[in-house]
């Protein structure tokens, strides 16, 4: 039973009750600059996992580079979503939708798939009016919305909503100009490595953490990617700095970084436990696995915990950040019952 | 950072994605029975871990020892809720109510504090209605109404709100009664462990699984057992036999395998990755603790695992753990993207 190829991660969150540890997250950990020197490796960096939405602004260069975005005259609202997992709120419908109308379709072109809107009060909202949600409150709506300027570009006359249809599929010329800007950005070749399907029906290519912090660190710099991917790179940071609300929401970690850090950190959550950041002061991109999958509480401490470690803040920035690395959990009666914190070792404790 | 105590558990559930593992859960599980012998144990079985919710079988036993079940009239649907982690449906806060009525008081008297209900329909039903939840839809909700209806016996002609006030104190005469309960059951030292605070404000004590297990092979069996708590414990698992639907709810793994497999098993999940059994026809009990604190999906495919291996099954019974054992994931298109199973060695492969 012990034999497990994966058995060597260290605990990098922990949650505490009653004065002892209750349940532990272990996770791998890379911190690596834009020429791909390693700082930071804890666990196995070098064994490829799928990076689902974390890398999403990699999979958004393209939209910019291609010249679509500024031909349909994006926002950075628009483009911040093009970059977003997020909750399902009115603004982000009502965002996604101007994307699809300044393509020139409408919802239908969406084929991310409908769910309620992650936000409670979006999903509670939605149900007092008796509605079903549709594509635009998927937490991917945007960067569906971002593939479908894209392809609006790429149709180059053809019949848009025509030759939209598939854009999720590996085969089709948007999603092959996404997967190579991949590929690009992280140096690692996606056609010898495990494929699979994404909550949203896109491929997810299966990627190291060093590979996936060095494309944070070209995308924090520039250094390493083509002028036109540089370039894209910093429009879209600029675009989330400027709308970090548009790129999580309301009460989320992402948006609240970066509400206060502005382009200090772009950060980005991926299912089953992925983080990905990009950090332009210090140069380095950060890539962050826990081996359960857990996003939502372990893999927020821990991104907080290296943000607290690795960048000189003070202030309102270093309080935010604190409140983020250790986080008192209450019960339904209001009632302190423990903490989630980052493990010493990783807060530098 | 590799230098932490809990470094030698093995992986007990798997998700798979693209034809590799996405993301594992390791964790600790003991078989035992109900003369303590360990039949398995997975991990460290002896470290003191919360249970949670997983023992509410063990702590309602003083409603049915007391006479307080008996006095009050108590369906089996009141005791099943009792023992339950419920969704909050209509049916759920209706019977908790009842179970207040016959009491002689009312939401008022419930500490356990008001949650939105779990049962997702139940939510936008309530969404819809434009109402609040109350304390009556907190997945505890039952189990508070059997600590009301045993504060009720205990009041003994005094006024039975007065009485009941502070009841979720550890200090209290009814906290007392089920705590007591669950030091019998489990043969462990409450006084001596650590004590937290659950999500219902009650009291949890850390207990090592081996304990848990032994508790739950009393339950199975009654042997080691007070005569008026194996009679309780005989009546529990009857009543949640009987209408298993209490115990959790629509869709949700503790009430599907009871409805199916009835007084053949009595499972009980608990927060933080924790999942007990008793098994009374092989005198066993169950007890799972995931290190990660994942319960929805790891506990589940683990406990379903154990079931499938150590209980002759066939038939409907089969092909239900089976079901639960190895789940199909699928995304917002219904597309098929990965699998969530029990860890090879766990299932017997």
């Amino acid at each position: 039973m012990n034999a497990h190829p994966l058995n060597t991660h260290p605990v990098l969150a922990e949650a505490t009750r009653g004065g002892i540890v209750e349940s532990f997250h272990r996770g791998a950990l890379a911190i690596v600059d834009a020429e791909g020197t390693v700082h930071t490796a804890l666990g196995d960096i070098e064994r490829p996992i799928f990076p689902r939405s974390a890398v999403k602004v990699l999979q958004a260069l393209p939209l910019v580079e291609s010249g679509a975005a500024d031909r349909l005259g994006l926002t950075d609202e628009e483009l911040a979503i093009a970059c977003a997992s997020h909750g399902g709120e009115e603004r982000h419908a009502r965002t996604a939708a101007a994307m699809l109308a300044k393509a020139g379709v409408d919802v239908d072109a969406l084929e991310c798939g409908a769910h309620w809107p992650y936000n409670d009060a979006a999903l509670k909202a939605l149900a007092a009016a008796g509605t079903q949600p549709t594509a635009l409150n998927n937490n991917c709506s945007g960067k569906h919305a971002g593939f479908v300027c894209l392809g609006c570009m790429l149709a180059d006359g053809r019949d848009v909503a025509g030759f939209l249809r598939g854009y999720v599929k590996p085969e089709h010329p948007v999603m092959r100009e996404v997967s190579a800007a991949l590929q690009d950005s992280t140096g690692f070749d996606l056609s010898a490595t495990a494929q699979g399907t994404d909550g949203c029906s896109i491929p997810t290519y299966a990627i190291p953490l060093r590979h996936l912090a060095h494309a944070f660190a070209r995308v924090a710099t520039g250094v390493g990617l083509s002028e036109g991917h540089a370039r894209a790179a910093r429009r879209l940071r600029a675009a989330v700095a400027a709308a970090p609300e548009m790129v999580a929401g309301t009460g989320r970690f992402d948006s609240r970084v970066m509400s206060q850090l502005r382009e200090r950190v772009f950060c980005k959550v991926g299912a089953e436990g992925v983080y990905c950041a990009a950090l332009p002061e210090l140069g380095l991109g950060v890539a962050i696995k826990m081996d359960d999958g857990n996003t939502a509480r372990a893999c927020e401490v821990a991104m907080a915990a290296v943000l607290r470690r690795v960048l000189p803040l003070a202030g309102d920035d270093a309080a935010l950040v604190d409140s983020l690395a250790q986080v008192t959990m209450r019960n339904w009666n209001g009632i302190e019952v423990g903490s989630l914190a980052a493990a010493p070792a990783l807060a530098g404790d």
